[in-house]
């Protein structure tokens, strides 16, 4: 157990928002009020920029009801960062927070979040300020390690499985091509997820793109013309993350932004499904072609959740604030699952640094062999994690017979 | 009531699909299945290119059940067409009408279906064959003369609003310039809606920019700039069809795709935004600018869809029905309001060359003097319309001290 750590309490956010970042948040406000050896709880204004510049809210002074509707509300309540702090910011960040006498910081995020909290973490030991840093898991990417899947993607996947199902039956009523571009940096993850908008074997998405696969023009255009010789029409959905055989994005050849992490900006531009577009319709002579970029809407739309989603964003959030004041070390609430048909999963605590910089693939079994699509595996998986989906209503259709 | 029309009823769908056009299609079946004048009722593929490659399906063999789920999906069960018949395709669908003693006709679509319909009944009359021929409202851009509304704005406006709604406090969590292509060609309609996306006077949309209006880029930049330099974040939405002085559309500037209709392609491809996107950057110095277009979800997003909408739709598939059998005039249903302050819509038999090729804007009273947003009269207007929208929860922020 240590010693009997007592002082005030910092949490915050960071990097892209998702639909239940603030479950997490309010799990662990709640949580806190019932530990008395936690004082003051305080939240930082945009993430780790909030202590620098010494922007604190007091969180204790906010009502349940407040928080209640703040926990299904989209997007970081605390206000969100892309920053990554350097050698001298974590010194100054450390030295803040000891002099408002934080003994305890949390911080909701992906990998690079978890690797301030490792750098945040390693300096105190270093310093021998005794101080719990936790790193509390989200990411709509699903691609932290360590986790069998992370607080935000499936609420992500569900709003992009509903989103394929409307535009599928939007291409089934004005047939031609149309390329759906869906976020996720280096992981599939969320692009796979579109296979769930299938209800019937001609349904879309009839191709999907991933990161971890070389995207070849040419085997694009083989794959599109296959199955729109076929039906008529095609829907596509593209990872913005598709890479060239170098691992070069595909997108990055036309968009030159990066943020502090060395990130090239990808979302926010309609710019790779123009191209994608521009590409079907010159090569295949398809005149019909069309392409939407989902955008922000995948990590914000109002209340399209998972449910699922929603309870396990909670629980990583009052789970890291339950370790942080019953043992001395630092981490981060990973999510597991036990095998078996049924969903079932559980808690664990990892350490800080198996989870920071690096991050996880979709693995090899999730992805067909001619790379475009998702496996049976892959369905097995993710579907538990959205929960129910909309239902569709089809015409059975029974023809007049000609006159 | 003229003479005791019997025969054979054709039904079609038209345009770009809404997420409760098939409300208006199950309505008109289930109406028609009560009169034991309208013998087989047909749904023709595809619009009018169903009727002239003689693809009919029997509506008179789908089950209650498989309507009812049909009446929630979105977009067109029947496929839709984007086509303007030629005089001769017109003789020629007239002639395939005859052969299969079709007496009842109804095009559910806009002001373009109004057209062909209004082309065929005139058609008819000429040929003196006794035919029953109707258009159904159907459009997202609310742009049909004689109409308060139309069925499919109500619902696209509802998942804008949304849509904006949590792009709103993705804007607020990471700062920065967000501008968000809204559909609609000629009217402002629907990015009118994302004004109810605001629930407090902080909230975006800041700025709101319509078609009706020549679009000026010193103006806009200032605009920008203006809530800016006063915020830290600017959220601005867009009407895909925003045109130069000379009523040139700025996304025309950068397509050359048009329809039969002439209508040049605005939607299904991100350069507008990606181009407001890139002049903010360097003009006015903003690091963090972000473009998204809300593409098709806008139209075809299932489950997220305005109560009033999908009874209003209902409604005038079955009151066209309803007219068709007991009157010998051929028409549209419009929908009016009553003056007062409660909602109060009632519905009209209106003729179809008022309703045929022309569309409505936006009233003046609707946009501010600067001609960057909505007025209040437009809230009032499309409120009831909407509906209820989700609960946006915010912490309330209390301070603490800097020590």
């Amino acid at each position: 157990m240590g010693k009997e750590l007592k002082g005030n309490m910092v949490i915050a956010q960071s990097g892209g928002p998702t639909v239940v970042i603030n479950q997490s948040l309010v799990a662990a406000v709640t949580e806190a009020r019932k530990h008395s050896r936690i004082k003051g709880i305080y939240g930082s204004l945009n993430g780790i920029k909030g202590i620098l510049e010494e922007r604190f809210t007091d969180l204790r002074r906010e009502t349940y009801s407040t928080l209640k509707k703040v926990a299904f509300t989209p997007c970081a309540a605390l206000g969100s960062v892309r920053k990554k702090p350097s050698e001298q910011e974590c010194a100054e960040i450390l030295r803040i927070l000891q002099k408002y006498d934080v003994r305890f910081f949390f911080y909701i995020g992906g990998n690079d979040s978890a690797e301030t909290a490792n750098i945040l973490s390693e300096s105190a030991k270093k310093l021998n300020y005794e101080f719990r840093c936790f790193h509390i898991p989200k990411t709509i990417d699903n691609d932290l390690l360590e986790n069998d899947h992370t607080p935000g993607y499936a609420s992500a996947a569900k709003f992009v499985a509903m989103a394929v199902m409307g535009d599928n039956m939007d291409n089934i009523s004005l047939p031609g091509v149309k390329v759906d571009i869906v976020m996720g940096r280096h992981a599939g993850f969320l692009v796979a997820a579109s296979a769930l908008a299938r209800s019937s074997e001609d349904d879309g998405p009839h191709l999907i793109y991933f990161p971890e696969r070389p995207f070849s023009k040419e085997q694009f255009l083989k794959d599109v013309e296959g199955v729109y010789s076929k039906l008529g029409r095609c829907l596509i959905t593209v990872s913005e993350g598709i890479a060239d055989e170098k691992g070069e994005a595909i997108a990055s050849k036309f968009t030159k932004e990066v943020d502090t992490y060395g990130n090239v900006q990808l979302s926010g531009t309609g710019v790779l499904g123009d191209l994608l577009a521009d590409m079907i319709k010159k090569e295949l002579k398809v005149s019909r072609v069309r392409a939407d970029t989902f955008g922000y809407l995948q990590r914000s739309f109002p209340s399209v959740f998972s449910e699922v989603d929603a309870k396990e964003a909670y629980e990583v959030g009052k789970l890291a604030v339950r370790y942080a004041v019953s043992t001395n070390i630092d981490g981060s609430i990973a999510i597991k699952r036990k095998p078996g048909k049924k969903y079932n999963a559980y808690f664990e605590l990892v350490p800080l640094n198996k989870v920071a910089r690096n991050t996880r693939n979709m693995p090899a079994k999730f992805i067909n062999k001619q790379s475009n699509d998702v496996t049976p595996a892959f369905i097995n998986y993710v579907k538990p994690l959205v929960g129910k989906l909309p239902e569709i209503g089809k015409l059975r259709y029974y023809p007049i017979n000609k006159r």
